[in-house]
């Protein structure tokens, strides 16, 4: 089993959203000497569980690495968390009597464009479950969208989903045409009718539309109307977003999530073709964030990355 | 005060939804002796309540005409309630051991018609804070629409205030133009930014987002373009319900609720020329529906009304 010596710092990248969390730990040229993933760390759904994920994604990792537990204390850890754009939120993590040797807090959009551009400059649009587009130009941040489901989020699989229920029990009442997606979704939702339609996804959460999003994208791939028009209209709100990112002077954008690289064939050209691979994951992109807060605090200077996370709002 | 001879049979007519139940007592001329208004009496919120408020009421419709509380047991009573075109809360309201002479129990909908039509055939467009379109014709109902919140209800209060919210954050973002109603919703929401309209509405309950539909209705009434386009979308459903209950042979159509009535300038003329006034109000149509049922069982006739409820579902 390898020991940390006094050679060099190690970091790690800690990605938490509402679903799974994260963490690698990377070596000074960005080799994964290990790698842990658990539950979810979202702290609007709960400080307690967030904390957890977040100790047990690490410990997991340094187990990986052929680590011992204890090595947590000598690791600086960047923490990109879903949630914490709130200022609240942000505090609470904060202000965590965390393990670490160090811990920088910023916003999972902010890690996930740090890491799509290896530290650089540059914008994202992520759309899976949610949506929302993030620039991240001359330290400053610009959050767009994100507002929410089922009143915001336009153009994620949430959403997608949900424009999909509308039209399935406008058909089923006769007010709206019949398609070959009006009998997939049928199917997926396991009904026949509006009564068990509305049993099986009414009043659910975000992730139960989502699973929706999935035939919409495949019917509109094969030429379905109805799916093509809810398609057509998310991946205008992403045409939207990225020429608003554009005139940030963002260098890069990338698509990131399940849903925004599958809505790219419906988007305008002019987007299609400055869209640029992410690099890096988003875990890279914490341990990026991590090595800017030492590197500035070395240097002296408060720079653009406030300790109180303000410049990270937008 | 008066007692309850062996005169005439006295009716009790019983609407509960979300907010508000309401009780009339009339008598065989249709003249109200008494009315009472409790809480709440939405079996899908609560069994408990349900039952209480319905007891409630009619106990103030008892003292109000001057009638003892134990006068309860010789009410025949009408009973139209939200909740139950759900036939599992259909049965376990059926199944009550209520304090009445008899019980007979309908949909919120259906009694809305019945009193509308004063007893006879007809349709109704219930637009407030949700909506639907309801038809009964030669003792056979239809149901269109009233699916709920956010997937469903379109053109209610609740989906105008969806879509202003939808609207507002579009706005603030710089994605949408901004607009006289963008100013007003944000004032109606004591918001400067996104994040305290995500505090205010976000996730809140379908009677908060209906209380938006004021300034929408106010603001494309004086012309607002933004607010011109969710109306008419609105409005454009609602042809759509109405032109499916003419299909039905419906000889009347009512709108009815606090939305319906104010949508009218933007229907469709052949719509609103066949627009008739609801002639009495949702209590009246639950007495009607007793008084249907005491003859038909009179009669031996199982008639078009099931004991079991199963012709009210459409």
């Amino acid at each position: 089993m390898a020991a940390l010596g006094d050679r060099e710092i190690l970091y790690i990248g800690i990605d938490g959203g509402g679903s799974k969390c994260r963490a690698s730990i990377l070596n000074s040229d960005n080799r994964v000497l290990g790698t842990g993933i658990s539950g979810p760390a979202n702290p609007l759904h709960g400080y307690a569980q967030t904390i957890d994920s977040i100790v047990r994604s690490a410990t997991l990792a340094l187990s990986d690495a052929g680590l011992p537990p204890q090595a947590l204390g000598e690791l600086v850890a960047g923490v990109g968390l879903a949630g914490v754009n709130m200022p609240s939120l942000y505090n609470e993590m904060d202000a965590w009597a965390h393990p670490f040797k160090q811990m920088f807090l910023t916003t999972d959009q902010h890690s996930a464009c740090l890491g799509a551009h290896r530290g650089g400059d540059g914008a994202v649009i992520i759309a899976g479950t949610g949506s929302c587009g993030y620039a991240w130009v001359n330290g400053e941040a610009r959050l767009l969208g994100g507002h929410g489901f089922p009143h915001g989020d336009k153009g994620s699989g949430a959403w997608m989903g949900m424009e999909a229920v509308k039209y399935l029990f406008l058909a089923l009442d006769g007010l709206a045409e019949d398609s070959r997606l009006k009998d997939e979704l049928l199917s997926a939702l396991e009904s026949t009718d509006a009564q068990q339609v509305f049993e099986r996804i009414g009043g659910k959460s975000s992730s139960h539309y989502a699973r929706l999003a999935v035939p919409v994208v495949e019917y509109a791939e094969a030429g379905d109307p109805v799916a093509l028009a809810i398609v057509s209209d998310g991946a205008s709100y992403i045409n939207d977003l990225a020429d608003k990112l554009f005139e940030m002077n963002a260098p890069r954008l990338s698509l990131i999530g399940g849903v925004a690289p599958r809505l790219k064939q419906w988007m305008a050209p002019h987007v299609v073709e400055r869209v640029a691979e992410a690099l890096d994951p988003p875990e890279f992109g914490c341990v990026y964030f991590a090595r800017q807060c030492v590197a500035e605090a070395a240097s002296g200077s408060a720079g653009a990355i406030e300790a109180d996370g303000k410049a990270l709002f937008g």
